[in-house]
């Protein structure tokens, strides 16, 4: 009997894609050349379809992997052929959108480009906000439990989530599908969920927590030389726009110097002075007040010498130009040979130290060419990209070794945002404990005695 | 051999307290007549004691029940008498303020009050607070998810636990103690014992967020008498405040009446012309400006028939008088002969509707003396305070089911903030579906096999 055959009692046949059927499916965004290596692909329409597919995989000892929008850092929609592979494209339905609980419903399929889309139509806003925003897939999203640009004001996924469904392996559904903010009545099962990169189970549908939209955005750059002053400011920032503070980024000189070279769309706003660059944005309710109240806390610190320099967007396209810079990573990697890229995350005040060892330890690595840091620094998190002359894994390691090496000590992380996947694996040990581990394995084994989803990936 | 004898080699003898040395012990701050009944009652003063303590356990198959601050109010934290109770009163250090990653690193039995002054030296917030601060402990506080006046603005405890450590029962040591805001390497462990009521593990320290304190707090009542113009103000409020709001409670009618009835200390600041009395707060960074602010966006909802009367408080005194009302339940609770509590939560636009009908059903229950209702409406978690003639377990499920009732259907929760414990165990399936409760204990089975912690409580 052929794999396909299982699932035609439960799908139509526009559901099911054979062997033969691969050629144009891929694991990856960044791999549409390599056709997908799978035993079928499914496109479940329902949570019921789903679970019925799951049933048929647990008693037929068939491994699962789910592809949402392929858009993952960690390899963790690889596959290796002898998967079932769940996609959750058809999955695309906006449920509903409730204005009075700011609620979003929606299916794990939709896009997080359309979820913008449809709550800004209600005046609402989805703040989850990263580049991949066009492809990546509320489903996916949650299973990575996804950051970005706006963890500082409105938090990662894990907060935006008010309610899940998910499929576990053999086929069960567990809806937590409420609208509420508290609900302590016994565990929180979705937490098992979130983050859990597809190993756990399924996720079907979701509620998300919608927020007001705000009405005002400003943002400035400013310029340090010593990193103990850009922890001082973030401080004054925070305490002094109350609630408003939506962005506290940082910018290594050099990848600044890089950043703002490139094109005249990315001239630099502030010149090359500086040790360290900060972007900061902050959300309100009042362009002119706001802008106003920005300038004067700006102003001030000025004056009391908490800053170097300061340039503030004077409109939308200044901000977009401000932003650019920052997120337009390709000004960095255009210029490498091969590249390499960290998403670290360690406590606030020893990043400057941290960083300035890693800068110096690079530099003696044969085969580094370039070396840019920059990272959303208000959430302790940082981001390298490397740039090598080959892809020799030895090479690969070393420069692993140095950006990981001191992370146990201080009590930082591997995996800020993206998370483990496959190709994290090896390093997991170096910020979770034996007994962290072991206990996460027990987990896997409750809810995936058969190792059946995702099988290979996280351990 | 008796019970403490097993305890001598790893702890002090004033850390044993035997059968004997219970008379003055107690299972509840409210019951302090009644004497504890337990096997003995362990005092560590470490992580290690805890899971000396917890493997002795183990082996000799010892139920063990945690005692943090005793202020619960569900019943989690009785005995039968056959249980060792590990109290964390000597679990009491607070480790560490570090102002610069705005963290505090505490041992479970640290009072919440403590843990506010602390912060507060440093020119911090931690931002959780309720009635029970002077004898809360915080491995309760995490044991209970618990949430309070601030969840609005910062969240429940869940979003304040960056670190945790507990012992699992067989004595292993979670120990997850990060300072970092971002940690997606792998599954979030934390996440199982917050809110899990003792059931899973025993925490022993956590490494809280703290905020920049505020700089101003302003806060006015305002009237309605329709319930949807309630929620369209919170749309309003929370848009114009940006990220300033604090708090947003909701008093019914007669509730209010009564709130404000009883001394001059709580007289009223709006006359009692109207159905619904809103209470709103924000915490914001300057008290001239935040405060001219707030006075201009209720001037506008006013011209703009948003809301029918408001009246700010124009002092810190009026500020406390207009919290007094609100949080004095005394005022309530003193005119009924009996009580009986609810802590509900549903979705907010139903929150009109479902109370109305509470209200209507309530009044046809023979023994039903008072109603009042009044809540965090914009966490969707409403009060009541039920008072009635006599204690009879018929008219307490007659009252219970009423409030009960219609929660399956919307989608709310028994328990918004106070957790299941005894009391809420009959009604756990109100809200939980089958298969999250069979998840649960499937759980509860794995991290706990031999149910020896706190047994008999939430399932
Ligand atoms: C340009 C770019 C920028 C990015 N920026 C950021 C950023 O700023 N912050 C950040 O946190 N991340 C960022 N990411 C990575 C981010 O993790 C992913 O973009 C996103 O979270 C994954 O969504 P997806 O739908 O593409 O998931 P996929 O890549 O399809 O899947 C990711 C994982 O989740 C599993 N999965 C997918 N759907 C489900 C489901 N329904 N149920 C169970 N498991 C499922 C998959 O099996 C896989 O393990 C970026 C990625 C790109 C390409
Ligand atoms: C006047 C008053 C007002 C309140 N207001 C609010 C409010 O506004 N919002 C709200 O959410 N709650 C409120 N509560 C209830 C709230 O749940 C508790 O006050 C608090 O969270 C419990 O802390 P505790 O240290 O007293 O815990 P305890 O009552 O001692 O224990 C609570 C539970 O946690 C377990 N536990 C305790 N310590 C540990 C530990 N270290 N490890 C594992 N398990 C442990 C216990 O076994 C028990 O199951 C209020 C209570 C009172 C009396």
């Amino acid at each position: 009997m052929s794999i396909t055959s299982l699932f035609t009692t439960i799908l139509k046949s526009d559901q099911i894609l054979g062997p033969d059927d691969l050629s144009h499916r891929y694991h990856h965004i960044w791999h549409m050349d390599q056709p997908l290596n799978a035993l079928c692909v499914l496109l479940p329409e329902t949570t019921q379809q789903v679970s019925e597919i799951m049933k048929i995989c647990y008693a037929q000892e068939l491994p699962i992997v789910v592809h949402g929008g392929l858009t993952n850092l960690v390899g963790s929609t690889e596959t290796t052929g002898d998967e079932v592979v769940i996609s959750t494209e058809r999955l695309n339905k906006i449920e509903e959108t409730d204005t009075a609980s700011r609620t979003m419903t929606v299916q794990a399929g939709v896009i997080l480009e359309n979820i913008h889309n449809a709550a800004t139509e209600k005046s609402l806003l989805f703040p989850l906000n990263f580049g991949a925003k066009g492809s990546a897939q509320i489903g996916g999203i949650i299973s990575t439990n996804a950051g970005g640009l706006r963890v500082l004001k409105y938090g990662m996924t894990r907060q935006l989530v008010l309610g899940l469904e998910a499929v576990t392996a053999d086929g069960t559904i567990i809806s937590s599908m409420k609208k509420i903010i508290k609900d302590n009545s016994a565990y929180d099962l979705k937490q098992l969920f979130i983050g859990s990169e597809g190993t756990l189970g399924v996720i079907t549908r979701a509620i998300l927590k919608l927020e007001e939209a705000p009405q005002s955005r400003n943002a400035a750059y400013i310029a340090f030389d010593e990193y103990e002053d850009v922890v001082k400011f973030l401080k004054y920032m925070d305490s002094h726009l109350a609630g408003k503070m939506s962005g506290f980024e940082l910018i290594w000189k050099n990848s600044y110097q890089q950043m703002t070279s490139v094109t005249d769309a990315v001239k630099p706003p502030l010149p090359y002075d500086y040790n360290y660059y900060v972007l900061v944005e902050a959300l309100g309710s009042d362009q002119i007040k706001d802008q106003e109240e920005f300038q004067q806390i700006l102003e001030n610190a000025l004056e009391n010498d908490l800053i170097l320099d300061a340039v503030m967007a004077q409109s939308p396209s200044d901000i977009e130009w401000f932003f650019r810079i920052r997120e337009d990573v390709n000004n960095l990697v255009d210029f490498m040979k091969h590249d390499q890229h960290f998403d670290i995350s360690l406590p606030i005040p020893l990043i400057g130290s941290y960083i300035k060892e890693r800068y110096e330890t690079l530099a003696l690595i044969n085969g580094v060419e370039q070396v840019y840091a920059f990272g959303h620094v208000a959430d302790g998190n940082i981001h390298f990209m490397i740039g090598k002359e080959n892809l020799s894994n030895d090479l690969k390691k070393k420069i692993d070794h140095c950006i990981y090496g001191g992370l146990k000590e201080i009590g930082g992380s591997v995996s800020a945002e993206h998370g483990i996947g496959t190709h994290k694996k090896d390093y997991l040990e170096l910020c979770r404990t034996k007994e962290e581990i072991s206990l996460m394995r027990s987990l896997k084994t409750l809810m995936d005695s058969k190792d059946l989803l995702n099988p290979g990936k996280i351990f």
